[in-house]
């Protein structure tokens, strides 16, 4: 599905609504300007069409329709095909949705294929609308504008793990609830998510310095500055899973340890009623000459033991803190 | 055994059923197109057959007569040795059975040794054979096939291994049974198959670069394609790995947690069990002086208070969540 | 709100009191000497302000506004921007207070932008003064006398870990308190630290091989030292977890150890008060020809026997070291 | 001890018995093939008439002396000193048994000094003799046959370790005995062997590229083919070592997971007697008015009751699987 | 304090004792020779005369009074200032004890600046007396002299170390003992030794490859040859930090076995006087008509049959080696 097309021309964009395929790969060709042509989650023919009209190479558009890639850039004579994945936080559900966008980029046009509900680029194409002196540079300036918009939206990414972290932290530490299975499936996004974030360094660092794709020193600070937001969230996620490492054996320290709170409490218990069982036992012997048994205030005595024995045992317990 | 040989030239291939070695050797030193050798477990004296026939280097022959060699590239010369080890999982018994592929490479010929089940090479054949532009390419048309097929076939092993994991989350996070050893060999088939993987990378950048055999740009995005699938199953290895690290931990904080339940469960019991007992030992107490024991309703009374110590003791247990 | 700001020229500070903006981005431009403008907290008009009269870039205005940078040194034609991250340790509350200072540098001028309250400027500005060699340096001078604070901050941090550190060891191996908690936010502090410290080195490195700020010889000396200690901090706090990650780890071990120790005394007093129970029991029994209970010292003969047998327990546990 | 020592020229050996010290030396200036001289244990007398015969380096000397050195190739100004160090497997005691060979290599000579049991070089010496292609090479050649030697010698460690780790994990997964201290030595032998092994690997490859030891292509692939070998090995010894850290903590889950077992099989048993136990002190009871004492058939169907209790919780014990 | 001081010139030592900072500052300018000046923990005043005398960097100047600085190597002009750290162990505390050494080498001087006990000098200086050859390489034999002490001196700290590793071992699978502490006290040892010696390796690299310090390759072998034992005495540490990891681990698995085998020499016992205390219950009741209870052997039955019990049970026990 074709979401928007237009020609971008001397720093303004040139067309209303989306122009079709055909028109957008003839107004590549005209000097000056590029097309900026955005798919959502396109079927095959649509990509045929579009890989034909653009003359896109093969193996690119093999992986444009696949989900599921690598982060890369990927040079083809001059033409650019770049995979990015997309994040989005469910926090409900404490899962990190993928999507994925296939950026091509060419003399005259930049094509993004994005499959996957997260990071919308609407609102990047109307940021780099509101800067003419960005559309001058060309379609480098899409390329810039997609990669933005997708590192931004790692950040809310992070940010909400960060939070569900602190969350499991309070739970390891505060409450009886067991945290074991949150911080594994919480450690497990972490791992996935920077699985999509980590290998989009290196192709951003070739951008930053001007290895790959040509652009003047002026862009290159706009790439340096989506790279240095993609370290950052990088670094945040190694932290982050360095973290839940030490909260999950954290956790099972204190696992241990509320087991040892359990068994005193338990043990102190079972001491606190053995002792005036075994009082009455003693009086539950048959010997002849036991005088205690003969005495009126045998009985109510003995009950009076029993019951100073389980104080006194209670308040022992309780000094040593195993109640 | 040989599978099938061919000439290749022009596009096409030339020859119906399998050639024979000699006759092989002969068209390979016919100039323009080449001849695609394909052994499937040899013996000895077919290797040395082929080997003489070809011209082939001494240790590379000894490299594909023994099995289990690390992946690697070798450049005889201008003629190259590949060794790549081929996986299939068996989901039965969860374990990944290697093979292994070693391709000699030389001006005019392409010969694939195959050892083990893993990998059949026919359709690496019939996908070349439908692309008379790579044919064109020579021998290293050929490798790439072969490779192609190889590294595709990584994806279902990984795709099972993960699959796997999950059933092992599900098995440490659901149920009562002991998931300790699954995870243990689980994550021993991940580390040998990312020994098998890994070494596979340095080589194909290389030939992904055009440092080794001299291909042209065109090929070479063929070898990307092929590098760039063997990194994404690299670091997905590499996260399985750490996810089953951290499922043993949180297997053990699991298993310490279970016990501590049984431990909570049984010391309920025991009080709930206790109480009575002492209430009993208190009436087989032999005073002279004790009302209740002449009393008519004393016996009953008695049962009924040990009756209600059970349930209050039961009811208790379960609010504090130890039942 | 600015500071502080004053030219410097000739090797001495030309002004008292903090000039405006204008005059002194008028200043700068004057040829000889700097300008050195201090900004703690600025809105974002106060910002604006500046970046219009120095002819800041947008995307370093940009970063300097926003908090939570990362680390970096950014080359703009020229003109370079610098984030910092500056630590206080608070002891009471075992946490780094991280706050920030971003820095441009022009020719011609040196902009401080602090936030947070650590690392105030005032003193690495009266260093720099007492130094007209380095005055006459220019700009790098109040770069490195800025770092040179910073950096010099970072190690009571560091040694106020170090000195947590030891106390939780103490904590661990003498008393009884758990201490996981307080090994895990440490732990966590650490962690934080390590991120605000170390990007740091790469740009560190880079200024003192004078790759990117040209300056001479002799100031890279200045800058080597300030590489120099952030490695010794970097070195330093990469120790610091994983001592905590050990201390983690024998903390758990402890744990276990002393719930066996708890589980031996438990065990051994229900041993002491089971068996005089046994001997109650077998004289509480109903045969008819028991020649004991007749006995006049039946009754405290056993009474006896069970003391014997408490005391004889008693000892010998405490001799098998369970009590 | 002066084990062999021949002159090899023109592809063949020319002598039969072992060479004195003073011959072989005189022998080694003559243009045109070589001399390899084998020593075994040599006294410190032994290695100084060497060392003054062949002029070898002091600080090489030193080295060959002193035992327990780092593998390592040094180059002495065209004349170069190997040190390997030598692995014999003894399964009985589980324990990787360490020898060192140092090799000096100069123009015209190849000097093997071995200490220790380990990769006796006569069938090193025997497998060059059988190639006069190889002897031509000069003394690189003796070089190569040695590290051929050692290196293949470390292969049926490895595969002895791996042996030792299977029968590790059938222990720790099979049956009731601790593995922990046989992981944990094992794991230790795995460590010392990775560092001999290890640090041979650079020195290896500077050799396969050619870098150090001028040797022609021909004999570069002999290196490349012990580079290889080496690589393999070190990587399965670092397979190992993670193998055998998972097998350490496998091993805690599962000890933890006896524990629970036998604590389960413990209470179990605790209730069933528990219960009839209760049941008797009911009837113990000295109420006037029990109507089941005066019962004939009172005391046997007390005893049935007990005997029903004890029958169904074991039952019930059963099907819970805590018995 | 001047330990010793003198020109050193053709060879030989020119004076006999320490000569005074002024003259030797005035030597150190004579062409050929030069002047060692050792000094041990001076106070500031003396540390500013030889910096004058010498004419010595300020922040060199500073960094030797300073105590606890990172092991380096700096470029001033063509004059070097090093920084070693010393060690030494001290078995019965097992701790090392570390102090630091600051060379300064200029054309014409090398001024030695110990802190700490550890690596005297004296015999540096005087190995360094019995070699001409080197002597007559002027200030960066001194400089060898010295490194080589202090890295030789690592080795018993090494040794030391690795040998209370092994009591540890032993303790950890011998004893009863808890090691947890010893390990966790002996690992942060290794890691404090390891910052120690981990840094110098990248220096000492650069003056085996001859890249600082401009000297001659006869002298860049020693450089070598100290290199090689710093990167001996890292990776041992390395090894030895791994060590205690699995130690700490394996220690954990054995104590949760001995607290396995408590709880069940506990529960055995438990069951032992449970079973007879069972059977005086049973003949506790009050029944009327219980035969056994009229029987003459009633009693000694009764008894002999909880003797009987308790031996079954003993026994049983002994087999399933719960006791």
């Amino acid at each position: 599905m074709i979401v928007d097309c237009a020609q971008y021309r001397e720093g303004i964009r040139q067309d209303v609504g989306p122009l079709d395929v055909r028109t957008a790969a003839a107004r590549a060709k005209e000097p000056g300007g590029f097309v900026w042509l955005g798919l959502h989650a396109p079927d095959e023919a649509e990509l045929e069409e579009v890989g034909e009209a653009f003359g896109l190479h093969e193996l690119a558009l093999e992986d444009a329709a696949n989900k599921h890639q690598r982060p890369k850039l990927e040079d083809y004579d001059g033409s650019y095909f770049v995979v990015l994945r997309t994040a989005r936080y469910d926090d409900e559900r404490e899962e990190v949705e993928f999507g994925e966008i296939n950026v091509f980029l060419g003399s005259g046009y930049a094509i993004a294929v994005r499959h996957g509900a997260a990071s919308e680029l609407g609102s990047a194409r109307r940021r780099l609308e509101a800067r003419p002196d960005l559309i001058e540079v060309g379609p480098a300036a899409a390329a810039w504008a997609i990669l933005d918009k997708v590192v931004d939206d790692y950040e809310p990414v992070a940010a909400g793990l960060d939070n569900d972290i602190q969350e499991v932290e309070e739970e390891v530490f505060g409450g009886e609830s067991d945290a074991t299975q949150r911080i594994y499936f919480l450690r497990r996004e972490v791992i996935e998510f920077h699985r999509a974030v980590q290998p989009l360094i290196a192709p951003l660092e070739s951008l930053e310095k001007g290895i790959v794709v040509q652009v003047d020193e002026h862009v290159q600070r706009y790439f340096r500055d989506v790279a240095d937001h993609t370290r950052r969230v990088d670094e945040q996620l190694h932290d982050q899973r360095d973290l839940l490492t030490g909260a999950l054996e954290a956790n099972l320290a204190l696992v241990t340890l509320r087991q040892n709170n359990v068994i005193r409490a338990i043990s102190a218990w079972a001491a606190i009623i053995t002792v005036p069982t075994f009082i009455a036992s003693v009086y539950g012997m048959n010997f002849e000459h036991m005088p205690e048994l003969d005495s009126k205030i045998g009985y109510p005595l003995a009950l009076l033991v029993m019951l100073a024995a389980v104080l006194a045992l209670h308040r022992f317990f309780r000094r040593i803190e195993w109640l």
